[in-house]
């Protein structure tokens, strides 16, 4: 029997795994971004709560290029990203579920 | 008596005017973002109410250098942002009281 080599972020409370270490690092930066930018909005914008906080990084970490790009000067580019493509459904809820 | 030129970008209910075009138009361009982020999370974030949505997109706006080296793999750089440097009044808040 083959042994398998999987990777994991241990920011994931799904615990994905991938057999593409890339794949793995990726997700990993994505959940440290969302979980730093929950932090710093929660600090500074009064009464927004965990959860909302927390689909804010992640939306915002899903659409990173984008987002760097309305950044940099090019703000329209937010007006036209798809609606369906992007709801996002935060972590808590779906750890309630796990 | 010489007539001074004066700039003020049109996103701006405070109306704040600059001698300088580059201020008026770094402002109108963080307006813009902001606006743009506003209605880009609202969209998307059920139940998140526009003043936050607002201040949400005017603090990222403020902090665009940060959240551009955050977005770019270094996220930990939001954590070590003075805390008091950056709380937000959201506009609409002044323009109950302009």
């Amino acid at each position: 029997m083959a042994v398998t080599t999987l990777y994991m972020s241990d920011r994931d409370p799904e615990k994905r795994t991938f057999t593409d270490k890339k794949e793995a690092d990726a997700l990993d930066k994505k959940l440290e971004f969302a979980e730093n930018l929950r932090v710093f909005l929660e600090a500074r914008i009064v009464g927004l709560d965990e959860e909302k906080a927390e689909q804010i990084g992640l939306l915002i970490a899903d659409y990173k290029d984008e987002m760097i790009t309305a950044l940099k000067g090019k703000p329209e580019i937010l007006a036209n990203i798809d609606e369906d493509k992007g709801n996002v459904e935060s972590i808590s809820s779906k750890k309630n579920t796990a």
